[in-house]
């Protein structure tokens, strides 16, 4: 008898009758003779309705209460959901993060999960009862509501997997899987079966986002097999789990793009060992998160950095960058905010050299000049054009033999 | 420096603009140096959003999960106005059901508050801070969450009062007070500086629905004064309060009148100890509640017994009734749900004599019969034709100088 988490997204679980179809899904698991916890998210918008009512009442709202109001859209969900098994003869009893004893840090809007207590959920499941859990939603130890942050139901799902030391975490969603690409750009995409906890962290930290980033690194961390299905359709999905040595890792699993980037190069500043650190001070210091940061020489005695930004922080970016810059005699800033990122990501690249190479020939047969790149273990990102970057995809999707 | 509970309903939270309205009120008594806790009701119909999220997933939801359900109501209220007070500069804190630890017994839906934790509560007022608390809800003692029945917040803001030994628990509705009787059908109608917890149980019971009946009884067990003032505009509203012995209780508070009744006798029963209970069984078996009981002698050796039910269980009474009537041979059973109920209030009536002859000569004038009469110590109802009530009350409000 398996022990199976099951996490339910806004979209399945966004009216009445998607909350029954999710019922029915959950009695068959069940009836299939496997022990199952259900986590949910909050119904469809109304979480975005919540944050609506709060812009009414203030332009900063209070964190605390933000988070009292913002965790009563899944304990709709887990009410509704409960009452849909109990309809269904399922026996079934919903629990708010503050029932289960879901701890976490005292950071509000964006906790952090430390401890999940299990008495209460291992006696539901004994007694043959679905406990029903508000994803999203913890307590800290002042007994005062918290919020992990959006998308943060994956990450519930995993913590309580992990607690109760389940044999899958299943995050049901709107999509079926995870694949080679965004099947919306590249038809031929192919969806994965398979694909290790460090590719599917590269995959989503670039932009695939199928699942919350946390919720990856928390499954990793206590090795949780996590796997993405669709909510809608019949599929496997596809199983998120460690790597398996036995098994030849294929070359590429895919490609993950990211339209919001922004870059800004400050060239001709001098070779010394804090450079780099006073240029981004004042960008960090704004909370400013930078993504890709390269350091190459340039002429005798001079170094350009180039780092990328959000496209909404480009502005505020480019001011700190300007300012830095005046600071350094000769040095200039350049700045495009057109531009995209694309990352090929794979295991088998540590064993397998020249992937680099197929992937800057494809580029240059199409004529295209990457602005900028940066290299991990498992991973080669390039910065393109924008204009250019579906085009680009499409070409390497086929160049790579991912299809 | 008194210590106020202020209690604002559903119509007083319906809207953003509402709950800063609610809160620039809750200031004014903290400027005024008064110690303040606020308990609040869900936002306007939210509800009954609710309860119609959950009629389509059930006919008979789950009780457990409908009180998990119903209470996120009131939960988004307190968020929204703890949210509003901090942004005018007010300190301020809400708190569940669950984490002030309201105690209740484990009957969802209708529990009832058995203790009401005060550390956290007083040491978040000494600290200078608003709680601003969620009326309606509870916990049991497995930590599940309850609710007390609709219109359940008056009595969680009394709970309240008693638990923090409060000068004054203030309702603030959409009503100026109590009136002598409802001033939408009597213009000259007047609102009452002052009651007493007596006269304010048989208003209330009779259809005045002011304020809820099992707040009123709260509040005169432990002796909390109770305010209803209106929310909306100034005014003082009505006090209610221990009866004073020390000033001349006006001999008559007020008129309340009920339509919603329906009348059925039984003519022609045997004289025997258990013929009422014989009648009445199966109507309460079939939870159908009875208002007026009245038993009169009729012919050598028998009793007519009449009583009064709501309307809307008229046909189902009538059925039971008409069974009961078949078991006593010569018994008949006479039914009219066009009838209307008034009662005349006044805890004066004790020591005044007369009352019950000033009424019944109003009634004469008009050519009122009373198709029942039933009378306690302060009060005597009256059974009439629907049809004439309001000239009924009008005229008595006038000959009983009321106004």
């Amino acid at each position: 008898m398996r022990t199976i988490v099951q996490k339910y997204g806004g979209t399945s679980v966004g009216s009445v009758e998607l909350i029954q179809r999710v019922a029915q899904k959950v009695a068959a698991v069940r009836e299939r003779g496997d022990r199952i916890a259900v986590v949910v998210s909050a119904m469809g918008d109304s979480t975005d309705r919540l944050v609506d009512l709060a812009a009414g009442i203030s332009r900063e709202p209070n964190p605390r209460e933000m988070d009292v109001l913002l965790s009563t859209g899944e304990q709709v969900s887990i009410a509704l959901l409960a009452m849909a098994l109990c309809e269904r003869g399922v026996p079934a009893r919903s629990f708010t993060g503050s029932q289960i004893r879901v701890r976490t840090t005292n950071i509000h809007r964006r906790a952090r999960i430390t401890d999940v207590e299990t008495k209460r959920l291992r006696e539901t499941i004994d007694a043959g009862i679905v406990p029903v859990v508000a994803g999203f939603q913890g307590i800290d130890d002042d007994g005062d509501i918290t919020t992990i942050g959006r998308g943060g139901s994956d990450t519930s799902a995993v913590a309580l997997a992990v607690a109760l030391k389940a044999d899958e975490c299943q995050i049901l969603t709107d999509v079926d899987g995870v694949y080679t690409t965004d099947p919306r750009m590249v038809p031929e995409a192919r969806l994965l079966k398979r694909i290790s906890f460090e590719e599917m962290l590269e995959l989503a930290g670039q932009g695939s986002r199928v699942l919350h980033l946390r919720s990856v690194e928390f499954a990793a961390k206590y090795n949780v097999p996590l796997r993405v299905l669709s909510s809608f359709r019949p599929g496997e999905g596809t199983l998120i789990c460690k790597e398996d040595p036995h098994v030849e890792a294929p070359l590429i699993s895919g490609i993950a793009f990211n339209r919001d980037e922004a870059q800004l190069t400050i060239a001709g500043l001098p070779d010394t060992p804090d450079c780099v650190a006073r240029v981004l001070k004042p960008i960090s210091a704004a909370n400013i998160e930078v993504d890709m940061i390269v350091l190459a020489t340039a002429r005798d005695g001079f170094k350009d950095l180039s780092f990328t930004v959000h496209r909404d922080d480009f502005l505020e970016a480019q001011r700190h960058a300007r300012h830095v810059t005046s600071q350094f005699s000769g040095a200039t800033l350049t700045a495009d905010d057109k531009v995209a990122k694309l990352a090929v990501v794979g295991v088998g690249m540590r064993s397998h050299a020249g992937v680099a190479t197929q992937l800057f020939e494809s580029l240059a047969r199409q004529g295209v000049k990457a602005q900028l790149i940066s290299t991990s273990e498992i991973k080669i990102s390039v910065l393109v054009p924008e204009a250019v970057l579906e085009s680009c995809i499409r070409c390497l999707h086929k160049d790579l033999r991912l299809a």
